[in-house]
Formats: structure tokens, C-alpha cells, sequence
């Protein structure tokens, strides 16, 4: 075995683990979203920033008012999933710095300026992101990451700040019929890595 | 039990596995990293979209090359860890998209503007950089990603084309002597997650 990890979980997180696009009715509860965060939270990122911001559509108005942003191919899926989840990032987030990373007490004003914490923020919110899907897998809960939206629309409609930016819209629930289309190619490894 | 992964495997990826700064003398196989790579690789993106690039550093050169991008406080243990891995984006990654993503033959006109490409090939990238480094934690080996660096002086040294970006480095191996600082506090699920 080159992996430590046993074969039932890699089958679980990556293997086997597939993008859903339909559901079972099963609910999603909040008891497994914040085992989910707290397994999850724990991945790294630089300087311990945390811009990812969590926003569960559970309400039929929060449903209707995401649907209505989301690209047609979409909208039938975020209708009908267990549960949503609106993945973004707050641009903000150096404000946290002083108290997430107290021992580099000048981390925060590395961020003065906004376009350098927006690269920041949609990086370190998209390892995140990446986690908490690894993190709905290890529940035993398939994802299904969608990036069709009105990203504008999203931004205004649920945060209204201009501080937040949406990075993907996540449904969430155990895989019904038909659930996902063949597993597409991946690049070959000598494609990806090269030596020096 | 809320989560299916069992507590080895949540301990292995998450809960104690932490950044590394220092490393045995151990080597870091090809084989593991193919390994880590045959894994990681099925992790979802947008449209299959797989701009990530990975340039293994071995040779004495290549690391000396490397070490004088970086930042002072990374050159120490970027110099004497087992195996350092460059993480890129490829932002010509729409060029794959008609063998990646067959069943929509205008996906990768979706991508004709540098600026949206180099966005998505950010969030894609770091996405699977995200899978990455879980790869390295099931592989058994500790990751130290860093991000103080000469970014502009790492394309040009190692790719030089103008279409590729660093995302990161990562140093990969067995950890060593004090390996790590205290873990860093984490925000709380409710000042991440909200629900409407």
C-alpha cells in the first residue's frame, strides 16, 4: 500500500464520490453541517486566513430567491436538493488576522488593499471550499458544486454588503436516480508533474 | 457517529495532521506522489477544468533555483525537505476542455478572454490544490504549503512560457524535530455559518 489512507476511504472521498445531480428526500440536518466544519476546518491556509463564509438555504423564500439567480440548467436541482449551500468569501477577512494569527501582529495590514485581499480571500476561500466538499463526502453525503450563476445577483441578494463574493453554489444530499452522468477523463499524471 | 469516515482517516486528514516545518531525512517517492496524484485527480471542478501543474524539485540545482525565490523565513526548510512540490496553474487549461469536457464542444470558448481564464484557472487550481494536499496527509506524509515567495520570479525561472502562475509550495515529507507551532484557533461555526 503507497497510501496510509485505507481504500474504503479514498473510495469515499475521491474514488467513488461523484458530482450529484439529483436527490433522495433524506433531510440534511444541521448536526451533520457542523460535523462537516468542524472535521473540515481544520485545513490549512496562509496565515490562517478563513474568508469562507457558509450561507444554508432551508426556507422556501431563501430557495426561491437563490433559484431565481441561478443559470437554467440549475435552477431544477437547487430546487429540489435536501439542502443548498451558498459558498463565498468575505473580502474582509484580514479583519480577523489580529485574532486567527495573533503571532505575526502586522499580518493584518499585509491586506490593506482590496484587490490584494479579493486574490487572497477567493484563494485561501477556494482551498477551503474544496475542504468542506471533502468534508460533505466524509459524511456520507454527495455534492454537487455548481458555478452556473448570476454571481452578481448572488452577492446582492444574500449579502448586500459588497463585502462577500460568491465562490460555488453546493447541493447537498444523499444521491437519487440517475444522479450523476459518466465520469469524465482526467489528465495523465505525466501531463500534470514534471521534474527539475 | 455523525460523519462515515472513520476517525483514523478524519484524524489522518484533518484533526491531526498539521503544516510542517521540519522533515526527516526519509525520502519522498515518484511512486507516492503518482499515487497521491491517481487519487486526488477525481476531486470535482467546474467543468472538469484541471489547470493545476505540479513541478517536482529533486535536483540540487532545481532546489537552489527554487530557494532563491523564496522568502527569507521559507529558505531554510525549503532547502532541506525530502521533496518540494511547485503548485501552478496552467492558464491556457481551455486548450484540454474539448478531451476534458466533451459533451459541451463550446466550453472552451467560454474561456477566449486571459482575465476570465486566469480567474478560473485561480479557483480551479487552488481547488485542486486543496485535493493535493489531503493526498499528501493520505499518503502518510506532512505538507508545509507556503506562500512567501518571488511569485513572478518562480514563473519565469520554472515555466517561462507567461501562461502559468504559482499557486503555492509545498514542502513534503515525514515531519521532524518540532515540526510544528501550536495549531492557530479556528473561527466558530457560527460566525462562519448562517442559514436563511
Amino acid at each position: 500500500m503507497t497510501l496510509e489512507l485505507d481504500t474504503v476511504a479514498q473510495d469515499l472521498l475521491f474514488r467513488e464520490a461523484r458530482t450529484a445531480n439529483t436527490f433522495t428526500d433524506e433531510p440534511v440536518t444541521d448536526e451533520q453541517v457542523q460535523a462537516i466544519y468542524d472535521l473540515v476546518k481544520f485545513g490549512p491556509t496562509a496565515m490562517n486566513a478563513q474568508p469562507l463564509r457558509i450561507v444554508l438555504v432551508r426556507t422556501p423564500e431563501g430557495r426561491r430567491r437563490l433559484v431565481d439567480q441561478m443559470s437554467e440548467g440549475n435552477k431544477a436541482k437547487t430546487a429540489s436538493a435536501p439542502l443548498t449551500a451558498i459558498l463565498a468569501v468575505d473580502n474582509e477577512f484580514h479583519e480577523e488576522l489580529p485574532t486567527q494569527f495573533p503571532h505575526f501582529p502586522g499580518a493584518k495590514d499585509v491586506f490593506s488593499e482590496r484587490p490584494v485581499r479579493e486574490a487572497v480571500a477567493s484563494m485561501n476561500g477556494s482551498l477551503q471550499a474544496a475542504y468542506f466538499i471533502i468534508g460533505i463526502r466524509a459524511a456520507g453525503l454527495a455534492a454537487g458544486p455548481m458555478a452556473g450563476y448570476d454571481a452578481e445577483g448572488i452577492n446582492k441578494e444574500f449579502f448586500g454588503d459588497g463585502e462577500h463574493s460568491v465562490l460555488a453554489v453546493v447541493n447537498i444530499g444523499k444521491p437519487g436516480e440517475d444522479a450523476w452522468y459518466p465520469r469524465g477523463p482526467r489528465l495523465a499524471y505525466d501531463e500534470v508533474v514534471t521534474t527539475v
